[in-house]
Order: structure tokens, then sequence, then C-alpha cells
């Protein structure tokens, strides 16, 4: 007999082959690539720490579960850059097909809920959506500042593209947009990053 | 001027350390041992998913940001193996340190708040802590089953340690306790850990 325990367990040893999925950015110490899981913990426990910088209405539990989850189809779907164009055009079907097989894997309460939490992430029109979106993307924000630029200066990323891919952290962080803005014309300023 | 962000930002990039931080067990796939930030990603993702098997009583929240934060003070301490007894005579008195110079990196008010946290983790007497340490300790046992008793079998460790290390689980999650127990009598018989 299969309990609804064997289904968690085995979504619980599936997940486990995030740690295998590398992303293009490097820890801050530059020795390696991170990956999405450590990247995963990193985002939700900044949503924690900058969580007074949310707009109105955030509920930081929710934010929280969004973020811990909201990498997993990379399992199956891989990292997609993000500014990676020929990629981004595939990656919505492919994450799709990836968040039915893994959240799948669980009891059906629980595949319901973990799939609605993954596609209000995605579709980033909620308070909540907008504000892990926001988390998610100062991070690597964060990361490039203070490896110097690794990850643009290695793919020719502009500081118009920065701010474009920034522009839900006006709307979910507002407290946060006027130092993102500072940052990346520090970036600039510094050679970190390419003026447009 | 030092706004309360320079003080979070520097607490978010000190923690990227816990990326670099290895545990004694590999991953399910044995390609390498487990870091400390991914194993916090795991375990904070497993509590949502096991929340079904808590106590009365717990909040999900909260046992969620306990655990993305309970091992941020190995970055300076170390990851001390569950069965070193020396590691963990000193274990306490390192961590404490530890706390006080990370955590104190942010604003006063959080760094109020998640060494308070972290304390209500390792003093195991909140309903909140007992399911956190449960799904802690859980997740390694898991780790070990699905990798034929990898880290039990390198340092010879016994069924009843192992029995005495799953306690709070019997108080944190009683629904997953006969499961546990289980897995412990199966893992005997199939040579994965030793019996008494």
């Amino acid at each position: 007999m299969t309990t609804e325990l064997d289904h968690q367990v085995t979504f619980l040893i599936e997940i486990d082959k995030l740690k295998g999925i590398d992303r293009r950015s490097p820890l801050v110490d530059r020795s390696r690539l991170e990956n999405s899981a450590e990247h995963s913990w990193h985002a939700a426990t900044s949503a924690a720490v900058l969580a007074p910088y949310a707009a109105t209405g955030v509920d930081l539990c929710r934010v929280v579960r969004m973020l811990l989850v909201h990498d997993i189809v990379e399992i199956d779907a891989g990292d997609t850059f993000a500014y990676d164009q020929e990629g981004r055009r595939s990656q919505h079907e492919r994450e799709a097909a990836a968040a039915a097989r893994i959240f799948g894997l669980l009891p059906e309460t629980q595949s319901t809920e973990l799939t609605d939490l993954w596609k209000e992430f995605e579709a980033m029109e909620t308070p909540d959506a907008l504000f892990a979106n926001a988390v998610d993307r100062y991070l690597p924000l964060l990361h490039n500042y203070y490896t110097e630029g690794s990850t643009w200066r290695g793919h020719r990323v502009t500081s118009d593209q920065v701010m474009q891919r920034m522009a839900c952290v006006e709307q979910g962080a507002p407290a946060l947009w006027p130092y993102v803005q500072t940052l990346i014309d520090d970036a600039v300023q510094r050679g970190y990053l390419l003026a447009d």
C-alpha cells in the first residue's frame, strides 16, 4: 500500500537534484558556480531580511514558500540565463512540463498548492509574487556587484537590460527601488556593467 | 551615512559563505558532500511538505524561518557531526560566538529576532523548535537510507544512536514517529546501519 508519506518522501528525494543544477553566477568568493538549491535558500532568507521593503499587503510566509519552490522546475528544464533570449522562448513550455511531473509526485492537495504557488510566482501579478521576484532579482544584482560584474561582463550585459529586469522591484519592493537604481549607476561607473 | 539596508546587505553577502560549509552527508546521487546552505533549503522545503505530521499548535511560518537560519552559525563554527562526542562538547560555545557576530551584522531588531529563533531551535523546547528539529533530523535519515547508509557506515553508527537522535520526532512530529522506527529497523535489516 502506498501511503501519502511515500509520495512526500519520493518528492523530497527527487528535489535533492536541484543541488546539481548550476546557475550562471559564481558564489561571492568566486570559488565555483552557485547552484539553484542554495540560491533558493539565499532568496528565501533574503525575503525575510528584506521584508521591511515590501509593498503593503505582502504575506511573507507565502513569499518564503514561493521562493523555496520557485526553481524546482529547473531539475528538468535547467536554469535559463536571464539574458538568453533564445532559451527564454522555450522556457515556459519546458518548465510547465517539469512542474507537472515534479509537483505531481506529491499527494494531490499539495501538488496543486505548490503548482499554484509556482504559477503565481511566474505570472508576477500579485503583491506576493512581485515581492518574491524582486528579491529573486535583487540577489543576483548584489552577487554581480560584489564580484565586480562577473556574470554581466562575461555576457556583455548592459545597464538597460538590468534596469528592465529590475522593473518588478519598483512594484514589489518600492522602498528598495532607489537603492537599486543607485547600485546600477555605481556598477556602470566602476566598469562592472556596460552603459547603453 | 550607513543605512539599515547597508547592514542587511552586509549580512546577506556574509551568509553566502554557508554555501562553502560541507556536511558529512553526500547528495543522494553521491556526487559530492552536501553543503549547509542547500541542506537548509531542503529542510525548510521539507517542513512545508511534512507540515501535516506536525504536533498541534505548530506555526509553519516560524518553523520555516527557523530552518532557514538554523545553520548560519556554522560559517564560523563549522558543521559538527551529529555523532562526534568530542566536537559536540565545545559546539555550544563556538556557535554562540558565531551567532553574536553574524546575526549582529543586522539592524538590532532583526538581529535579536534571528538570534532568538536560532536559540529557540537549539533549546528544542517549544512545539515549533521540536518540529523544526524533527524535520532537520528526518532528512539525514532519508539521505542515509537512500544512499545505503553512506554516512552511518563510514562512522560505524548504531541503530541505538540514531534512535536517540530521532527522539524529538516523537514529540515534534508524532504522526511521523512510527515511520521513523520502521525505517531504522529496515536500515538495520539491509545492513545500512549497525544493530546495537
